[in-house]
């Protein structure tokens, strides 16, 4: 963390600007012709696991290198992420579609079947599976409306070995509330 | 913008935190693995327009209605873009692989052909082809490494009619350096 900067920021807009907010309906449809890749999110604070799928996963910046996402702050995982110092960040193929919904469900123990996954020895949860993780430490929270946007310095990653073709890979894609894999048959160029 | 709350902030990581980094060739690595929609900012501080692809644009809150994207600080664009109050968020569908690479390639006018943009009666350059696109204030920027990321909230929206099938649309995709489009044939679900 920084010294010169809280580690949390609310974004507070004035009221005479919230007035002309688009509706929500409207920003929903709008989001829903943008697909995005998956991804779940681990975390442990010290007394309980979490997992969530998010689909706001980005990269920000190569050096350092830094990745953003956001979870609602309404997540029953929040409070945890919340108290969290690192989190490991799984990139989902489709394969890992299964991963994707268990990360999503609501009411379920997301590490009841422990065929799936382990820890870290630094203690996070991680489902080895994937094609590829990063583990990072949460460097800025900030609050934005109904959400959390974390900031994340990442130090250690499990990538596919160097002659891995990423290209010949099936990444699981999520729009309009559909789930698609990508793959030769998807290449435009 | 807030009363409380500086427009901008700096992430500052301790030195003896970034020496424990991974490295930007396996964090590029990891983030090929890593698929996204695709988007075009638009905006003009009032001397000229511009516009940039990013694949970093996510949702981040319903209410009210707030995005986030990233893009590099040493962007030809990016100075115009810090002057800026207000952008447009394009998401484009494959039909708009040319706006894509237009908005990606550098050293060229990407306002050159005036039969593709116009102008919105607040100004900002807008390329009407789109599916969608969305209106809004940069109401926070973060410095992130070698990055900004811009919080944006949404005032104004053009969206398909209602009766829209969202699942019908062929949203573009960027992976791997590759372009896909996504469709019937990439549903797995």
């Amino acid at each position: 963390m920084s010294d010169s900067l809280p580690a949390r920021q609310p974004i507070v807009i004035p009221e005479e600007d919230l007035a002309g907010s688009i509706s929500s309906e409207v920003f929903r449809a709008a989001f829903r012709l943008h697909p995005a890749g998956v991804a779940v999110v681990t975390a442990d604070p010290g007394d309980s696991p979490i997992a969530m799928t998010v689909s706001s996963l980005a990269s920000v910046s190569t050096e350092p290198p830094l990745l953003v996402f956001s979870v609602s702050a309404l997540s029953s995982s929040s409070p945890a992420l919340e108290r969290a110092d690192t989190v490991v960040v799984h990139m989902l193929g489709a394969d890992q579609l299964w991963l994707a919904r268990l990360g999503a469900t609501s009411g379920i123990d997301r590490f009841a079947d422990t065929s799936t996954w382990t820890r870290l020895p630094t203690g996070e949860p991680v489902f080895p599976e994937v094609y590829a993780w990063m583990r990072g430490k949460i460097v800025y929270r900030l609050e934005a409306g109904n959400s959390i946007i974390c900031v994340v310095h990442v130090i250690e990653a499990q990538i596919p070995d160097p002659g891995h073709d990423a290209q010949a890979t099936s990444p699981l894609v999520y729009h309009a509330r559909t789930w698609h894999q990508l793959g030769q048959h998807s290449t435009i160029d």
